[in-house]
């Protein structure tokens, strides 16, 4: 069960402006944002993903195939590559991720090389027995600079180690057809999933980018989509009022254009949501974050975590400009561990004896919900029952379709990035890669250091 | 070496206005913030903490008192009692961080709990061996609920373990004189070390806050602040052209008032340096977001981590609103590791073979770069030589510095916090502490659900 509170944001007056006048004006736009999504079409294949149960029973079947010697795998991939299998791993099996030595019930240990950073590169395959690890291969057009130079590394240890039964270690996520690494699963006989072609990287954590890790440390992918599903029928009622999805986009959408409430921050008050934050501020800010016509628009996604960044941002939040918009999520079963009633001699100590750290940090959340209501920033909660596989997907579900339904409202095409692929371009250049010879002078290539620099001696 | 590049900054024009030339006009103001800063005063006591090697060797002796059945350390604090010491130990002892296993040298594991969530108190004190392990409990008040609520659960459970040796696993770092921790110190006899009054927790690092985890984990605090005292001396440098955090503070506090650039991004090119961006978020918002006369005022902070956020929130920076600031962080010394010459047959995987790791995460940070400036972003980079203790405190001080600038120019405290103090009166009074009655109804307690709640079966 999810619960979603929307009176912080229903009820928000700025100006002599309510946003749910604003929303009943925009109304039929937002209904024909929900039928379009609903609809389908291009780039909309993981709308539909939830129902897509035969795939997640292939991944079940394959990995219950997996021989028991396998007890570690590495994700190579990077942005909707590695964000989404992430938020699932430490969401489902916290404190798995935190804790090296905790491993129940013989669950795998899943790591991510999210980075082209050679310490945590050499570091973590160093750590690894590659005999004892798989390794997935994650990008959807089998070129991603990172990814590819992981994999290279990654596949000579296997051969070294290995020899001819490398191949064996690995798995890869792609195309189904196109691309350099599906030719590559080709001739090495590597076993490849496919990465549907209408579903993008940021949207693809019910795909087998996020199904196969999560299978192979132990979360059901079947119970993944089923929590999805659920969410999904919510998600696509054009009774924009019952929708939750609808209601969260076109909030958000108004709250940034009417309101100018630019700052869009996701606060979960549990430890084991703080990955779901760093998969959101990925969806919200490539797939909003957009050039039309002439001009920039998108709202800057925040991800902070409770009740740890009241001591943090919380501040700006209150007293700062009034452009934040919070979305709070909290979780209502948590576990038990009572506080001792011990130093009750102390004011500072011995109103806390006696109560749960549940309690504590239910409270802290409410206060805070409450002390910027009165600030006059407008806020929205989503509770967990208690946090399931099914229901962390229930949530994703529910913020990939805000996304969408905000995109469209904002008129622009929630589904691209244009604005990375000059990047990798000027990359690709200072890297030397034939055909890019051409970027080398605008990606700074030979220009002297130039302008003014401070050096400091330590 | 430091190195701090500033042309992407001072060059930065915007609708025919140039920040060099705004620059020009604010310097006598500049000029005076510095030299408010040099002459110290009330909350400026960490401006000289960089000076006092008598607390860094007084700490370095007490650390090598230790027994060797020490292992591991957990700190008990929140907010700056955690961020600070949280960088200088992943920064300087990374990949111990990421990997349980790895441990060298004997270097002791340190452990961060931070937040009320009892899943990971539980996990942290269930895994550790109690008799192993070093409890520091920090906290500047001696009153936060969140580590109160931790050092009495710690307490029970050592006291069950260890008896009457209990006090001996325990360090409290707290006010020398005022607060219940100190009173608490005395009566179980707790060795306690001082966080002087002038000095505020967002900028306690170079403290005994900091540099006391940092010495148990085998980090030199003399290191520490040599490195810190060489950037002392140039932030406090009356030539605003020859101080980097001047400039930087200056230059951060113009692009937001002048410009329009509200959000400021610290993005650092390498995953040791990632919890140095989640205390530079505390450090920025804290301090700057204020309120001042009738309204809200100060910058929003974003961390983001290169290579890896090219894949998330950099097509927002490109092509959305242009209201962003970035300031890289990299390294120019990365260790060895070399992408092999394999797939040659294919063009995604050619080019990369027989390059360094290292010269591909530089690449992007330039090519990123570079594109960011193509869209009219301002930038600046600081470059760090190579990761040192010395050149992380260096590093942590110019913010420090910058922050304090830019606080100023703001014409706001950077040192205190009014903003967060409500929700924690609505949290005592949630939590039923004596004296917080009046603040139940405001804080929503016995208040009905009220408002619209859209709940979702899954």
């Amino acid at each position: 069960m999810i619960d979603f509170q929307l009176d912080g944001m229903l009820g928000f007056t700025q100006g002599g402006r309510k946003l749910s006048e604003e929303l009943d004006v925009t109304r039929p736009r937002v209904a024909a944002a929900v039928e379009r999504l609903a609809r389908g079409g291009e780039m909309l294949g993981w709308a539909g993903l939830p129902l897509d149960e035969k795939t997640a029973v292939e991944i079940a079947v394959w990995v219950s195939s997996l021989p028991r010697s396998v007890t570690s795998a590495v994700v190579l991939g990077i942005g909707g590559s590695s964000l989404g299998p992430k938020a699932l791993y430490t969401a489902c099996h916290y404190p798995m991720p935190l804790l090296d030595g905790w491993r129940p019930d013989g669950a795998r240990r899943l790591y991510f090389l999210d980075n082209s950073d050679p310490e945590t590169v050499a570091a973590v395959l160093g750590h690894l027995d590659i005999a004892s690890t798989l390794f997935f291969v994650v990008t959807k057009s089998g070129a991603t600079a990172e990814t590819a130079s992981q994999l290279m590394i990654a596949w000579e240890r296997a051969r070294a180690a290995l020899g001819e039964r490398a191949a064996g270690s690995f798995v890869f996520v792609t195309d189904p057809e196109k691309g350099d690494l599906r030719a590559l699963a080709r001739e090495l006989k590597v076993r490849a999933f496919p990465l549907p072609p209408d579903v993008g990287g940021r949207f693809s954590v019910l795909s087998p980018v996020g199904l196969l890790p999560a299978a192979v440390a132990g979360i059901s992918p079947v119970a993944l989509l089923r929590g999805a599903a659920a969410m999904r029928a919510r998600c696509l009622d054009t009774a924009v009022e019952r929708n939750p999805a609808a209601l969260l986009g076109a909030g958000a959408y108004l709250l940034d254009t009417v309101f100018g409430r630019k700052v869009h921050v996701l606060m979960p008050y549990a430890d084991r949501l703080a990955d779901v934050g760093a998969w959101f501020v990925q969806l919200w800010a490539e797939s909003l974050g957009k050039r039309r016509g002439n001009a920039g628009v998108g709202p800057t996604p925040v991800d902070a975590r409770g009740a740890t960044d009241q001591h943090s941002v919380l501040q700006l939040f209150k007293e700062g400009p009034p452009d934040k918009f919070v979305m709070f999520v909290d979780v209502r079963a948590r576990r038990a561990l009572e506080i001792p009633a011990v130093f009750g001699a102390y004011d500072s100590f011995a109103y806390l004896g006696g109560h749960e750290v549940g309690e504590l940090i239910r409270s802290e959340r409410i206060g805070t919900q409450r002390s910027l209501a009165l600030a006059g920033t407008p806020t929205v909660t989503i509770e967990l029952e208690e946090v399931t596989p099914g229901r962390v997907a229930a949530l994703l579900y529910l913020l990939e379709a805000a996304t969408a339904i905000a995109g469209f409202l904002y008129g622009v095409n929630p589904f691209d990035q244009p604005g990375v692929e000059e990047s990798k371009r000027f990359t690709c250049a200072l890297m030397g890669r034939p055909g890019y010879e051409r970027y080398r002078e605008a990606a700074g290539a030979g220009a002297p250091a130039g302008g003014p620099t401070i050096r400091v001696d330590c």
